[in-house]
Formats: C-alpha cells, structure tokens, sequence
C-alpha cells in the first residue's frame, strides 16, 4: 500500500493547522457577508470543456459497471471552482440575490503530472462577487481588501499582493496605436520566463511593433510600486489613452484601499496581465517569500462576462486562494499545531471503577466548552500524563478522591494546583489547537 | 443546463442550515477529543473492491487523455469514510497515538440509480476509535453517547438510536444449539421486509431450524425496549450461553449509558443486526420520525478487525450519519436557515461619497464579530431596507450624518434607535443565521 502521488493527506496535527486556516479563512469571508456555497464535484464534460484550453487535465468519471450504451465521458471532476458557480448562478439566478456574495471552499481535481506545488487532488478557497447585467467597480476593491485581510492572518511567510489592471495595459497599447493589444499582453506576460530582450525581439517580430513601441511596452511592464505612484510613473510614458485614464484611476482605488495590512504588502505591478484568462479590469496575483517557485497562490480578477444564459450576462470579480499550494509545502517544512487533538483537558482515570466519575468530570468541563477526553485505561498517573503528551493535550485533570479535592496539572510546567470543577478553565489561548512555534 | 440527478446542491439559505448542522456536529464531536481527518477522494480499486460486494456502485476515475499504455480504472472515487479511513490507519500507523478518536465529514459517490433518500454524491459524518491489537469495551459506550449527543442538537423530528449486538444474537443461537448462527442471522435481518411467518418458514426450511427455535428466534428478535428491561425479556426465553451474557452486559452498558438524551430516544432492538457488516458486538441504526421510509440515517457498530497490515489488527468502533440523506428531504420540505447571507449587518449608504464612511462603520462592526455587508448603491433607504429584507439580515445601520448620531434599525419589528458604534452589538441569537422557524 503506497501514497498515491499527488493526493496530499495530513496528520492529525498537520489537519489542526490546515483547520486553523480554513476556519480563519471562513471567519473572514463571513464577516464580510460572503455566503457559503459549495457545489457538487462533478460537471459535465460540455461544461468543463467550455473553455477549451484545460480538457486535458480533467478527470471523468463514470460507473464501473455502467449499462449497456450508457454514454461514457459525460462527466469530469470540477478542475477549479469558478467554472462550477457560474454554472450554479446561471441555474439559480432566478433564487440568488444580486450583487450575490459567495465564498466556496472545496477540493478540485486535476490529472497533472504531479510535481513540486502542483497537485491532482487540492483545496482551493475562492470568493467571488458577481451581479446581473452590471457590477460596480468598487466591488474589486472589497474583493482585494477581503483577500489581503483573509490572507493577513494566515500562519505564513510575508505575501505580496501584485495588482494590475487589463485596461491600463489595452489602453497603453492602444495609446501607442496598436491594432492587437490582446497579442501584445500575451507576449509581455511571458516576461517572468522569458528574458526582457527576447520578449523586445518578439514585440518586433511576431506582433510587429516598432523598436520604440516594444521599449515602451517593456517599460510599462516594468514598473511596480507599493503605492499609488505608479500613476506618475505610466504618465511620465507620454501614453495617452481613455481607457488608460480608467485603468490607471482603478488600479490607484485597489492599491490605496489595501495599504498597511500586516503580513501582506500590495503592490502594483504592471507586468501582471493573467494573459490567458477572461479578466477584463483588475488583475491579481500573489508571491510568497521565500516560495516564489511555487508562483502565484493567489489569483483573480475582474470578468465582466462570468456567465450568461442568453438573456443576462453576469459579471463578476473573484480571487482564488490555493490553500493546499500553501499549505502542503510549509507543512512539509515543519508548520503543525501544538496538538494532534481537539481537547485541551484529559481526565485521569483512578481506576476503573471510577470511570463514571471521570466522565462526569468531562462532561462538566464540555459543557463550558473545553473539549475534553478521558484516559484510555487506568494506568500509573505517570503513563495517562505522557498519554496527554504525546498527543500535546496541555492539562490533566485529577478527579477529586476521598482524600482530596479535584486538581489539575499544566503538564508543561509541571503546575499543579486544587481546581473548582465548576468554573475552572483554560486560559483562551489553549482552549484550542493553535499553530505552534517553529523551532521552538 | 439541467440539474444532474442524484447531486443535490443548496441554496444559500439552505447551505446555512447545512452549515448550522455541520458546525453542530464537528463541535460535539471536537468537544469530545475526536481528531479531524480527511482522506483523498480516490482511492484504488483494489482498495475499493476489497469487501468485493459494493464494486458495482464505484465511480472510477481516469485522466480524459491518459497517456499510451497508462493503466486505466486504477482509480475510484470513494464509496464511504470506512474504507478510506482503515487505508489511512494502516498507512500512518506508526505516526497515530492508539486508541485513536477520528471525526471525518466528507462527501462521498456512489453510482447508483438516485431515488428517494439516495444520492449518487452525498455527505457523511463518521466518528470512530480505533486501537492497536486490542480496544476496550467502554468505547462502544462512548461512541454510542457522543453520537446520541451529536444527534440531539439537530433541528430534525425525534430520532430513535436503535442498538443491538451480535453477540446477544450469536450467543442465543449458540444457546439454542443452532451451529451456523451467522446464516440464521441473515435470515431474521429480513425481518423488515418480509412477514415474520415467511421468516420462521425460511428458518425452518432453509436454516434447518426446527418449529421451535425458529420461535424462539422471532421471539428474541421481537423484543423491544426503551431501558434495560430487555434483559429480563431475553432471559425469560431460557436460552443460556456465555456469548449471550456478555452481550446483554454490552448492550445493558449502552442502553443504560444514552438515556435521558433530548431528542434521541434509545431504544434495545434485537431485531437490528446489520446482517451484511462485519461488526462483531454492538450494532446502530437510527430512524427519524416521520421518514421511516428513508432506512437508517444513522449506523455503524463495533468490527474487532477494522484494519490490519499482517503485524496487527485494528479494532474499532464507530457510526456514520447520513447528512445528505437527512438534510436533503427536510430541506425539500422546508428546513431552512433565516438568512441567505452571513451578515447581521447592512450598512446604509447615504450617497457614494459616504462609501468609505459606510465602510468605516462596517469594519468597526466586524471587529467584534458581528458579520456586516455594506449597500451596494446608494438607492433610496427604503429599497436599502428592502435589499436587506429579501436576504434576512435582520439589521439596517444609518451612519451618522452631520444633523444627528448612528441610528439601527431592527427590520423585523421596524423599532430603530440611536446607537453607539463602539459599543452597539445585536443579541447573540441574531449573530448568526439560525435554523427558521417552520409555519412562522
């Protein structure tokens, strides 16, 4: 029996700190009314191949013993999230209120060659604000300061926010008078594999911009602020363009809303286009230091068509976080929590006759909230105590003898003190699993 | 785009009720020391089809342009939490403390025909303790207790746990002198669906059993009781065994432990012996009230070999509740949550400009905890009102403007007050979306 490449699975401990960061996750996408939903993992092969480009990454399904002329292929494992909720708007618009808010947290499924970051089965965690007809601007902003704060409290290395936006790009482009901005964005984004020369040459050979053109194309990609100066910096260009004015004073509105959030520094970087997604406005992308080989773990952008069901269209704007992408290698790299279980009290068992009395014990300590378990067998109080160590449980509970009163014992201290069954607690912060201190 | 049968999907509101359900249970079960885990959604065939019976029902899952010669069917979606969890108790077992307390709430697949109560991607809920070589009798007591608790809190009709054990069963056919007691077991499991005549008929015939036994046989199986008066029943049958007295200690020791329970009535059953299972003692079924048609939402039971890996045995005991199978018809029938949103909050909006003062207050809220929307556009307050009404936020805020303080307003009683933005918080039982109300 092998792992099976590619399906990352955790320990009970590492599991407590990837719930430490879907909860977190969670509690910042609700406190910001975003709405729960989460859809089937299954969609039909016409829908997930809408797009064309990814079909061969997805996994189909069917029955092992499907009846005879039963269609084959029909169905395939949803390979993102965004694919399945516009399906889920369109087939719901008429129940879904508008602007509708949702946060979906799931796995998805892709049949890549699994390798470093890259994984077959992973949880993705996705907001997504999306509108009938039309979408103000200003929800990009909150879609960024959502993200930047979700992403804020999260148990990992500094992120960088990279913001950009599609019209200032276009609108440069178009500035400068060139017929086919799209082309030209689809070489400038291969600017992070591609040296900038060779990408000069390509703006001259295969899209055929002049010399002049392509360095002014390049030196709009290669400006990037942590603040609103960028503006400055494009307008020193001497490009001219309407829809340049509207990227420009977007992208100053997102990266002015997301300043100073600990742990997450936004930046406006012009060479972020997303060049082969559907983004018609803001862009993200997102880098962590220390793992920029595993590229962005954080996308999304403004799509002013994210479905449409021939009489409406549905724009929306949405970030997506790769939660395992994050998680699986810093897991690796030792982020755990301080337990392999909930409980933060074992009660200690005199012997086995006293079962009963150590479970009203813990039935006590439950019903203020502390998660508690009881010791297995009445072994040596030195065994039960070990037993607690070694699942990282911070106290044990000694049930009141004819002798004595009940007491408890902080087992990293060695603390031990009488304890009033009916008000004792925990301090909050080891009411429950937390992430626990590197190298410490 | 039609709905896919058999792939239940929510609305928000239901989601929220889902959610309700779902945080209920992780919380009583976390409350009790029980680990989260979660396994991969695939696993092998070989995996899959170990039991040998359930293969017909297995999605499998291949890459839609897997490579020349690349072995296809090698992959399955999982049927249930069970397999994938003994996988995963062998594959990590010297990284697990013993006895091991595991939740996991999962989706899992099954390609069967949909009908009522049967879903071909579904969601369930198991807890199990697992031990090394050898697991404790107090466990079964303690899963049967943590579940009833679990089942408790549920806004669902009265619930009836339904426990027996093999060795009550075993042990009387044993006592009667019957040498195959497994095949008699099979045949009086039918008891459900076939008239009891037809059952001593198939004994007899069959079975082999004489007129006699196969009555005593219906007659065991007949009895019934809400405490441990079924012991008395039993030994007024005046079949002796060794087997049949530890049984009825078990099964007095379960009965005994879940009385009292608000919502759950537990209920000795010797009918119930899950005749298909490889338990070996104490054996669960759980029926609603009302939904008798939907079979056991809830089973499981204790199995001495959950797992091995030729050195040692696993065993375990454990229960699995059907939340689709639950959640599904009574959402179908109205179960819902009072809001679609998260929010218990919208922040009015005076005119675009107040934006940033709407979103100031928003954020002040959300600093305690209370999950805040703003409004989308500054339309006329009674629309804003409105725009919070249709997504059951049960609270408007006005942000204070140069003639006067912030004012709240409730929208179900139309009462609206002044209110002190540091310090104002709604009741606790509007901070959340709750379960509604039926017929209200």
């Amino acid at each position: 029996m092998s792992k099976l490449s590619g399906f990352p699975e955790f320990l009970p401990a590492d599991r407590n700190a990837e719930l430490i960061v879907l909860d977190h996750l969670r509690s910042v996408f609700e406190l910001h009314g975003f709405a729960s939903v989460e859809t089937r993992a299954v969609e039909t092969m016409e829908q997930l191949t809408r797009k064309g480009e990814i079909d061969k990454e997805v996994y189909t399904v069917r029955r092992l013993h499907a009846a005879e002329g039963e269609t084959v292929d029909v169905l395939g494992l949803h390979f993102d999230l965004t694919v399945p909720f516009a399906r889920y708007v369109v087939e719901n618009a008429g129940k879904l209120e508008f602007p509708f808010r949702r946060y979906q947290i799931q796995k998805v499924w892709r049949g890549e060659r699994p390798q470093q970051g890259r994984f077959r089965e992973f949880t993705q965690a996705d907001i997504d604000i999306v509108a009938k007809d039309e979408l103000a601007f200003h929800f990009d902003v909150e879609i960024a300061q959502v993200m930047a704060e979700a992403l804020s409290g999260l148990p990992v290395p500094p992120l960088t926010l990279q913001v950009s936006n599609r019209k200032v790009l276009e609108g440069f482009y178009l500035g400068l008078g060139l017929a086919e901005p799209t082309a030209v964005m689809q070489v400038v984004d291969k600017l992070d594999k591609v040296p900038a020369d060779k990408i000069a040459e390509l703006l001259r050979t295969d899209a055929g911009l002049t010399p002049e053109q392509a360095t002014a194309c390049l030196a709009l990609a290669d400006i990037r602020t942590a603040d609103t100066s960028f503006v400055e910096r494009v307008r020193a260009l001497g490009v001219d363009h309407p829809m340049l004015d509207q990227g420009l004073d977007e992208l100053a509105q997102v990266v002015a809303a997301c300043g100073g959030i600990d742990g997450v520094e936004i930046v406006a970087d012009l060479r972020i286009a997303r060049g082969l997604d559907y983004y018609t406005g803001t862009v993200f992308e997102t880098r962590m230091a220390g793992h920029e080989h595993l590229g962005s773990i954080c996308s999304g952008g403004r799509y002013d068509q994210l479905a449409s069901d021939g009489r409406s269209t549905y724009p929306g704007v949405g970030i997506s976080l790769g939660v395992s992408r994050l998680l699986v290698p810093l897991v690796a790299g030792g982020l755990t929590a301080d337990r392999s279980v909930p409980s933060a009290v074992l009660v200690a068992l005199v012997d086995e006759d006293g079962r009963a009395d150590s479970n009203a014990v813990a039935q006590q300590l439950r019903s203020r909230g502390i998660s508690t378990e009881v010791a297995a067998s009445a072994q040596k109080f030195g065994k039960q105590i070990r037993y607690a160590e070694r699942r990282g449980i911070p106290y044990v509970w000694f049930p009141a003898t004819a002798d004595g009163a009940h007491q408890v014992k902080d087992i990293r201290s060695g603390d031990q003190a009488d304890a009033d069954l009916d008000v004792w607690t925990p301090p909050n912060i080891d009411l429950r699993p937390r992430i626990k201190e590197q190298n410490a």
